[in-house]
C-alpha cells in the first residue's frame, strides 16, 4: 500500500524516533493569515521596529503558530489512527523562531499502555521542533489512546512513563538577547504589568469571535494538519456529530488571540503546564475567554520581566456576563466540564515588569 | 479594570493626542490576501517590475489596505463605544508604503459637541498614519457619535471643529519620482485615460462580487479592526439586524476592485473628499459598482499625470442593467438612499494621460 | 465604452497575439494562501533547505500555482466570452518559479472554426507565461468555443490547427541543476520511489476534502481570474445550476493536493497531455482522489530521476472504498464520465528512482 496507514499501537515501541514528513519554511504569508484566521494582535509578532527596539531580530512567530507547525507534522505517524487526544505537558518554547526559518519535527515514543478492552492503549511521545541550524525551538509531551491493529492479541505493554507534571519557573526559556530598555509601551497599548497581576485574580476578555467552516479549514491546512475529522464533510455526516470538527490548536490560537485584551504586554507563551479541549467546537460557534492568575514567578537573572501562571479558559455561545458561570458540573455522579467550556490551559507566560 | 472599555465622549479632550497600540510591518503576506479577498488587480500593487519601470522601489500597498491598516488601530481608542460613523473627509494619501514598512497611527481630538438627548455626542478627530522613518503615509478627518459614560451630567461641550470640505487639487501629493517614461500600457490592460475621461459619464463595472461571513472576517482580523458587530453572531442575533455587520471599509475595497474593469490606468487613490456607507453589508450580498467622473485637474508641474475625480458607487443585489436605478429615494418626506446602494465614495485618483 | 467585453469569436486571428494584462510578482503570501486553500505538502515548495538540498535556490512556486497565474490573465482575452472549456493539450513546465519572480502571459490564437448553428465557435490558442528574464516558464494549448457577436453573419472560419495529442518523454523539461545526491526521503514520507509504481496501478488517495463558497472565491480572486461564474451568486440563481460553480483549476490544485498520500515523492508536474472537468464542483461538495499509474519513462541523461505518466481522477460525495466505481457510464447511448467524476488529468510527474 502507497498511501499512508498511520501507525497503530502495536507499531509504538518505546525508544523509537519518528522523523516527520515535510519540513516547512515559516514565512511572512504564514504570519500574515495567522493574523487574519486569529486576529492576533501582540505586537512581538506584527511589528519589525518593536521586536528590533527588544533585542530581536525581527518580528517573531507567535508561539502557537510555531506550535500548530511542528505539532501538524507530527499527526500522521502519531494520530492519525488515535480515538483521542488525551493531554499535554511540558509544553516548552525555547528559541524564538523568525519568517524565514525552517522547523522540522520528531517524536520519541517514551512508551505505552494496552487498555483493558484490548481495543486499544495510550501511547506516549515527547516530540521536538528544530529549525535549520539545529537548535531546538519547541519541546512537548503528549499522550493518546490509538487504537490496535489486532484488538484480539494482547501486546501486554504496560509501560507508565514520566511526563512533567509542571513546568518549574526554573526551566523556563527567557528569549537571549531580550532586553526591555527600549520598551515603549504605547506599541501593545496594555496598562497592566508583571506586578498588577495578583493570583487568583480574573479577567472577562469581552471580545467574541465566531468561526466559520472555511476559516478553521484554511487554518489547519496551513498548519499542514491531516487530521481528517477536520475537512471531510461527507464522511462526518455519518458521526454521532455529524459536522466536521475543529483543530482543538486553532482554538487555542483564537481564544489567546482575544485575551490580548487585559494581556496585552504578555511577550511570549514560555510553557504550558497541560491543558484540555474540554468540549468540542465547529463552525458558528462563538468563542470567548478569560483568564485566572494561578501563580506568578521570578526568572533567574531578571528584573526587568517575570513570568505568570495563567488558566486560559476558552467557551462558547454564552454570555459570560449574563449568568453565573461554573466551569465544572456534575454529570452521572462525575465532575465534568460544562459543555459550553471548550478549553481549560494552564500555562507561564513572559511579562514585563513595572519600570 | 485590565480590559480595555473604550474611550465615552467624555474622555476626549480637544488637543488630546491618542497614539494608537499595535505597530504594524505591513508584508507580502498582507499584499496576497488583500489580493485573495478583494481581487484587487491594479498592477502597481502586483508587480514589482512594473512598479520599478515607474521609479518605485518596488510593489506599493494598495492605498486602501494601508488605511484599513492606520485605521484598524484607531477603533480601539476612538470607535469602541462609536454609535455611529458619521463622516469622512480630507483622507490623503500623502506617500507609498512598500512591504516592509511599519505603520502606526495617531489621531488628534479636534472638538466634540453633545447631542440634546445627553446620552451622547459628535467627536471628531483627525489621524495619521505614519512610518519607520516617521512619514505621514496618510492623514484622515473624521467624525464619529459616541455614547457619554453617564448620560445623566451634560458636559456642556460644544464645539464645531472645521473639517476639510474637500480636497483641493494643489492639495493633492503625487508620489515622488514617479515617471510615465517607461509605462507600459498591456500591464493595466486599460484602453482609456485622463483625455478619455469625460465630467458627467457613467461606467458600469460589470462585475459582481458575492460575499461571505469568512470573507469579510479573515478581512477585517487581517486590518487589526476590533470592532465587536463583525465578529460576534451570538451577540448578533439580538441586534436589529441579527447578523454581522461587514465592515465598511472592506466593502470600499471590493467595490474600488471591481472598479479596476473601466478604470485600468489609474495609478493610485490620492484623496477621498467625503465617503457614505450608505446601507450595511451582510454575508450573501452581491455587490456591484458604477463610477461617475466628477471633475478633472491639472497637477502642478505634471504633464505625464492628471487627478480625476470620481463618484464610486456600490450597489447590491440589483442588475444595474435591467432596470432604472435612483441612487436617493424619497423616505417620511426626506431624501435617502436607495436601500441597495451601499457605498458613495467621493474621491480624486491618480491618471496617466494620453502620449 | 470603457468596461472589458472580451474577444467573440469574429475578434479572433490567427496568428495573433494576445498580451495579457497585470504581470505578477508571485510571493511567500501566495505561498501560504495556497497552501492554506489547497493543503499542498510537497516539501519543494515548502521548505527553502530541502529545495537547496536538491540544487534549487529556495522553495520553488507549486507548478499548478504558477498554472493558474498565467492562465487567469489569459481569461479576460480569450475566454470571458466563452460557453465551455474544451480541452487542455500540450501543457509544459519549462522551467522553476521562484517567490519573486514575476509572471506574465501572452496568448497566440491559432485557428478558429464556426459551428455548424452560427452562434458560436471553436478557438485554438497557445498561451505562454514567461518571467522576469523572458524565459519561458509554462506553455499550454487550450480551446474553447466562443459566442460570436453577431450569429446572423457567418464567419466562414473553417481552421483545424494541430494541437499536440500528447507530450512525448523527450519534450519534458527536467529542472536544471537538479541533483539527488543530497535527497533525504523523511522530508517527503514517501516509500514508494520511480520503479515501485506499475503500469495499471490504481492508488486510492483516502483523504477527503469539503469546499467552501469563500475558499474557492479565495483562491480564484488570489489567480486574478476573472470568469463571473466563480463569484456572483445574484446571477448564478438565474442559471441552471443556481450555484457558483467552483473554477476548475482549483479542483485540479485540490485533488493534486489529496494525492500527496501516495505520491509523497514526486517532484514536480512535468506535463499535462490532457484534461477534463467531467462535471462541475460546488460548495458543500467533498472531493476524493485516485492515481491511475499510465506509462513510465527514462529521463535523456538522468539515472536519477524518471517520468511518471500518471491519471489523475478526482471524484465527489462518493465513498471510493464502499462501492464499485465505473469512471464511465452509459447516457442516453453514449459513454460519459460518472456524474460524481470531477476530474480527469492525464500529466506527467518527475520521480526520484530509488537508491
Amino acid at each position: 500500500m502507497k498511501t499512508n496507514p498511520g501507525n497503530y499501537f502495536e507499531d509504538f515501541q518505546a525508544g523509537a524516533k519518528l522523523v516527520h514528513a515535510v519540513p516547512r519554511t515559516i514565512t511572512e504569508g504564514d504570519q500574515s493569515l495567522y493574523v487574519g484566521l486569529t486576529g492576533d494582535r501582540f505586537p512581538l509578532h506584527c511589528s519589525a521596529e518593536f521586536a528590533r527596539s527588544l533585542g530581536y531580530r525581527r518580528e517573531t512567530v507567535n508561539d502557537l503558530l510555531t506550535f500548530h507547525m511542528v505539532f501538524g507534522k507530527t499527526v500522521n505517524d502519531v494520530s492519525l489512527n488515535a480515538v483521542a487526544n488525551l493531554g499535554y505537558a511540558g509544553v516548552r518554547f525555547l528559541e524564538p523562531v523568525y519568517p524565514g526559518d525552517t522547523v522540522r519535527s520528531v517524536t520519541e515514543v517514551l512508551g505505552k499502555k494496552e487498555n483493558k478492552s484490548g481495543e486499544n492503549g495510550v501511547v506516549w511521545v515527547r516530540s521536538t521542533g528544530t529549525n535549520q541550524r539545529g537548535a531546538k525551538v519547541l519541546e512537548f509531551y503528549r499522550w493518546v489512546m490509538v487504537n490496535k491493529r489486532d484488538p484480539k492479541t494482547p501486546t501486554g505493554a504496560n509501560d507508565n512513563p514520566v511526563v512533567p507534571r509542571e513546568v518549574a519557573p526554573e526551566e523556563l526559556v527567557v528569549p537571549a538577547g531580550l532586553s526591555l530598555d527600549g520598551y515603549e509601551p504605547w506599541a501593545s497599548g496594555g496598562r497592566a504589568w508583571f506586578e498588577d497581576y495578583a493570583k487568583g485574580e480574573k479577567i472577562d476578555h469581552v471580545d467574541g469571535m465566531t468561526l466559520e467552516e472555511s476559516e478553521h479549514q484554511i487554518a489547519t491546512r496551513l498548519y499542514q494538519n491531516t487530521a481528517k475529522v477536520h475537512f471531510d464533510q461527507f464522511q462526518a455526516e455519518k458521526t454521532r456529530f455529524k459536522r466536521r470538527l475543529v483543530y482543538g490548536g486553532h482554538i487555542i490560537s483564537l481564544v489567546r488571540s482575544l485575551s490580548f485584551n487585559g494581556l496585552e504586554n504578555t511577550l511570549a507563551i514560555l510553557a504550558w503546564n497541560g491543558g484540555a479541549h474540554a468540549n468540542p467546537t465547529f463552525a458558528g460557534d462563538t468563542l470567548y475567554a478569560w483568564t485566572e492568575v494561578l501563580d506568578s514567578a521570578e526568572l533567574p537573572g531578571r528584573s526587568d520581566v517575570g513570568a505568570l501562571r495563567l488558566r486560559l479558559v476558552g467557551v462558547k455561545n454564552l454570555d459570560l456576563r449574563a449568568e453565573p458561570f461554573p466551569l465544572k458540573v456534575e454529570k452521572d455522579g462525575k465532575s465534568v466540564y460544562h459543555p459550553n467550556v471548550v478549553l481549560d490551559l494552564d500555562h507561564w507566560v513572559l511579562m514585563p515588569r513595572r519600570r
